[in-house]
């Protein structure tokens, strides 16, 4: 009861606090008219484009709903539905607070970056704590009105099912507005980025916030809710006497909850006045005070075995934090790969990009050696005091997700203060102003970066939770790779991200196409665009990023939805645990290999544009530039999106795992 | 008794032709005085090439053959020296007929294709019949002196070694002289491709001969012996009573060779003059001659399942056609893949390179369902008849392998046109002559798409043996991944394709900076060589190349051959069975997007080249230049080499397999 309520109040006061932040931040000031202008048209594309996204979803969403209602019953068709509206709530809200943030940041940062820091970290923070807080409540109220986890199953395959959308969707979105704008505005015609005149720059502006607040947002809600009902399924089959089991993930997340709050205190920039030491300073801060927390509170729970349930949490948090920082090794601007593959650029452009995509390669090795080090410390620390192994490897994954609320808050302010640049920009306002969000800007990178590495380690051990719930609900005893079809299952799974990334990576091709065609064409025949007598029409560009992401959604979403059932009823559950091995393997490669090659060209881009090669306008520049492009889907489309791919495949198996035992034509 | 006098009596048999054909060629009139010295440099070039390489891999061989010594036996040690000879032996033999041929055919060509064609067909026979006879030769001679198969493994780990090797440093080589010749040569002094003026386009020739005569040839003679040997030690450890299941891959390596012979008559252009249409004849007649033989030697060889040796042999059989011939509709110039690709160069190099990137990656799915298909119709053919279905699944390997003579043949024959043509360019032939010779090259350049089709299909086919033949030696019950060792070893093996790749391709960076340095240099300090009236140093370039390529080899070189002994006895055999597992999976997904992005980005470039879109010189010809760059490595080092790293990783694991089993740390 006591643990009841500490986590209907935890995230209860979480929802409360992102609320206040909110109200606390349209209070302020909101800057220059020009500002305004700039602001409200992101306001009003970000709205645009989400507006018709979830139409387009909830569509769907009834439509999966309908299907669960008659396959599984009305408890879980309801569990769907409310985690898709959770999940899609949080992302409207964080979308909501960042558009509205950018101006009233660019304007406080005429008084500083004391000023302007604060208030663009906690419009961050209403993201962050909407996430957590949403997660928890909805996963809590599942669980407390239907009493068995396999409902708060639907709840996540709900999240997940939104996520993969949005976050493809939005990933698509902001590529086809990026690179329009870079190929025809930048190129071409010579403007610097964010300047008002080039049309794309509103969709562009729109798409930092679809893609990296709104998208990731939902991608760390699945990962987060995913992990969760992973060990409280794991708990509730394998101690179906003991509903501690059940239980320990939601107390382990109300205890990160209250450590992401406590740790938000520490994000002071003190006297060095470095935004991103006190980023790192918070992160770092909410780690140490969730060990401690959990220590005690797993105390205060009296599970049979201590260490055997701490142990894995703890290996879990510190591998998280370890890959988190590590990340920024391989996509460092100072860092030994991306100052090669800049240097590279010397023998040309295609060096330059063999080179981005070596390292993106290498890069796949220090983590997944880390992924390997937690899942075996986790499970051999459980094993040792008596826990079982799988629910070992799945703490891990809720320990390395505790501190969730912090790293999105912290990497939600990236896009914010990314456009309150633009807004300073457009607002002409002082260089001195637009040196402090520069600054601010340049924290914004590595925080991404980190949440980056931090996202994709979750994710891998969130998926290897759920392999081991799905071979749990299924009741294999054992998945051996001695048998054919679990083989050929391997080989199909691990088929899937690569042929998803094609899929997303072409719609990325062809809508950028359609946008480079309407930049040129509003570009030459109205020459007062650029004399600044006319107004581009920015709606027309953000029209067309958003029909292209919605319309290409619909053959990658099929391909994500449809594969582990079409595998799984075709030919059984032992070949569908194996089509979720092989999606998982292939799948952490490529997320790792194309986040990184991103990743290193972008900063091998912005090296050279510090001055070094001849800086920008060189050949070198120009071979950059393109090295870019190629790593823009690669890191903001299809990487991004096999996370989210990997889970909704394993969700889906899950859920439908016991109607495949029952109906599954062959291998049952 | 009479299986044996078969085995041994074809295997003379394809090594005296290959002796009768080496002869009737180098009688042949070698050309004008010009091309005698245009083609004298490529064969010195080749030499000193080989003979480096073959000096550094002896010393290799030596060492590990003393490790086979000291842990397994001198008989072990022995096969695996022979192993390499024969390997090494056959690559000579066909890079020496091919280096000699192409001056020759570029002489026939004079008289038309009716003289030039069955020549430039009959020197690449020379390599096909070698790499069948020693094979099949070398394994015969290993089972008969030492009447196990396990000494016969050392026979395969010997030449896979080799080929790793070579095929890897071909690899290199071929591309650092051929991105250094572009880079420098084409793109900067605007000289031709195969301009005798450009002091690297001897080395480019040379490359061609190092990379896709002896590395093929060593690639496909690994995968030749591979398959049969995990045959081999299937039958023997599954039925030990019944000596057949052991002899029959030989049987089929025999009657293969048969076939092959009689394949080659059917080799005729007839009325339409058309070489392309030669050489698949040839291919397919060859086919339905081993299906008819193997039918009636098989009934004669009257095992007690006839159509469960039979059906698996026919399903590899049908496999590799299919594969073989489908691989060519990603990367066909009048495809759609490929015009597409061409056609987003008007949106900039960053789309068509990533383009050639996501339609790579598509041509995975239909190739992976191929193999997933041949599989399990092996499998369940073979259960069905009351054969072991592992035992089936080999034997689809040995089928698929069985028309490896004409296979190689026509792939041999590639390179040797394509020499040809730079033959008749440097000798400064009649248009007519160069168009007979370009007439020739197209031909090579569809044998050479469907060659690496259906060399993954093999490779992937083999590894699958072998990984039977793996876990039958170390007597695993099951290789379960509901065990974290194994999942570990699925993902650390995962690894290994993309960290192989990274390293062979910045190896090929590497190299072609010093090679464009190297360009540079003599243009630039002796004009003279412009206008003809100095000699350009075609030799440094080939040094700057064979030593680049032996120096980068160290590393991958002791990846391949560590790694799987490290997981093996740090995390036992299991964790070691989920490691070639995982190896597997990644290598054939990266083996063919890496070989069929590279493939479509050539022709691409081809398809401008011949009038697309602006034709030579437009933008877009600069950008699919670039993206052709890009390709090269992907297609001619990195993907190429992953068949045989997979190969020899498996290998590895087999041949240690006892003794991991016995001293592994952990896991045992």
């Amino acid at each position: 009861m006591f643990w009841q309520i500490l986590i209907f109040t935890t995230g209860t006061i979480s929802i409360l606090f992102a609320f206040l932040l909110y109200r606390w931040v349209i209070k302020k000031e909101c800057g220059n008219p020009k500002m305004r202008v700039f602001s409200q048209a992101i306001q009003e594309g970000a709205q645009t484009y989400l507006k018709q996204l979830y139409k387009s979803l909830s569509l769907l969403a009834l439509a999966i709903a309908l299907i669960l209602y008659f396959t599984l019953g009305w408890e879980t068709a309801i569990a769907y539905l409310f985690g898709s509206f959770f999940s899609a709530l949080s992302g409207y809200l964080g979308m909501t607070i960042a558009t509205k943030a950018n101006a009233r940041v660019a304007w406080a940062a005429k008084d500083g970056l004391k000023k302007a820091f604060p208030l663009s970290f906690f419009s961050g923070a209403v993201m962050g704590l909407s996430v957590v807080g949403f997660a928890l409540l909805g996963m809590a109220l599942v669980l407390y009105i239907f009493k068995v986890p396999s409902v708060v199953l639907g709840f996540s395959f709900g999240a997940s099912s939104l996520a993969l959308l949005a976050k493809a969707g939005g990933g698509i979105f902001t590529k086809t507005a990026d690179i329009g704008a870079d190929l025809v505005g930048k190129v071409e015609f010579g403007l610097d980025e964010d300047d008002p005149r080039n049309p794309a720059v509103i969709a562009d502006n729109v798409g930092d916030n679809v893609g990296d607040v709104a998208g990731m947002g939902a991608d760390i809600f699945d990962s987060y809710v995913a992990s969760m009902v992973a060990v409280m399924i794991l708990g509730f089959e394998l101690y179906q006497t003991d509903w501690r089991f059940t239980l320990t993930p939601l107390i382990l997340g109300a205890i990160g909850i209250i450590a992401s709050l406590l740790g938000m205190i520490f994000v002071q920039m003190g006297k060095e006045r470095d935004p991103g030491k006190a980023l790192n300073f918070g992160t770092i801060a909410t780690t140490i005070i969730f060990a401690f927390l959990s220590f005690f509170a797993l105390k205060l729970l009296n599970i049979n075995s201590f260490w055997g349930i701490f142990g894995p949490t703890m290996a879990g948090l510190l591998a998280g934090s370890i890959l988190g920082f590590t990340s920024n090794y391989y996509t460092d601007i100072a860092g030994q790969a991306v100052q090669e593959t800049a240097n590279s650029a010397k023998s040309g452009t295609a060096i330059l990009i063999l080179n981005g995509f070596s390292y993106g390669l290498f890069s796949v090795v220090p983590s997944i050696i880390g992924i390997c080090l937690a899942m075996m410390a986790a499970w051999f620390i459980a094993v040792h005091f008596g826990i079982a192994g799988t629910y070992g490897v799945s703490l891990a994954a809720v320990g390395m997700l505790s501190v969730t609320g912090m790293i999105v808050s912290a990497d939600a302010y990236g896009p914010i203060v990314d456009n309150a640049k633009g807004c300073s920009e457009a607002g002409k306002e002082s260089d001195k102003t637009i040196a402090v969000c520069d600054k601010l800007d340049a924290a914004g990178n590595t925080a991404k970066a980190i949440t980056k590495g931090f996202a994709i380690g979750a994710a891998a051990l969130t998926v290897l939770a759920l392999f081991a719930a799905y071979i749990e609900t299924v009741n294999l005893k054992s998945l051996d790779l001695t048998q054919p079809e679990v083989v050929v299952g391997l080989f199909l799974g691990a088929m899937m991200p690569p042929l998803f990334s094609a899929l997303t990576i072409l719609s990325v091709g062809k809508n950028a196409f359609l946008m480079v065609k309407e930049i040129r064409y509003q570009l030459e025949k109205k020459p007062g665009i650029l004399t600044g007598k006319e107004k581009p029409n920015s709606n027309r560009c953000i029209e067309i990023a958003t029909k292209g992401a919605l319309k290409e959604l619909v053959l990658p979403g099929i391909c994500a939805f449809a594969a582990p059932l079409i595998i799984g009823f075709l030919l059984g559950p032992r070949a569908l645990g194996g089509f979720l091995g092989g999606a998982i393997i292939s799948g952490i490669v490529f997320a790792l290999f194309m986040a990184n090659s991103g990743g290193l060209w972008d900063n091998a881009k912005k090296y050279i544009e510090d001055g070094a090669l001849g800086g920008k306008g060189s050949e070198a520049h120009k071979a950059a530039v393109i090295g870019d492009t190629v790593g823009d889907p690669f890191k903001d489309t299809a990487g991004p999106s096999i996370n989210t791919l990997i889970t909704v495949m394993s969700l889906s198996a899950t859920v439908f795992g016991s109607l495949i035992v029952r109906y599954a034509l062959w291998g049952r």
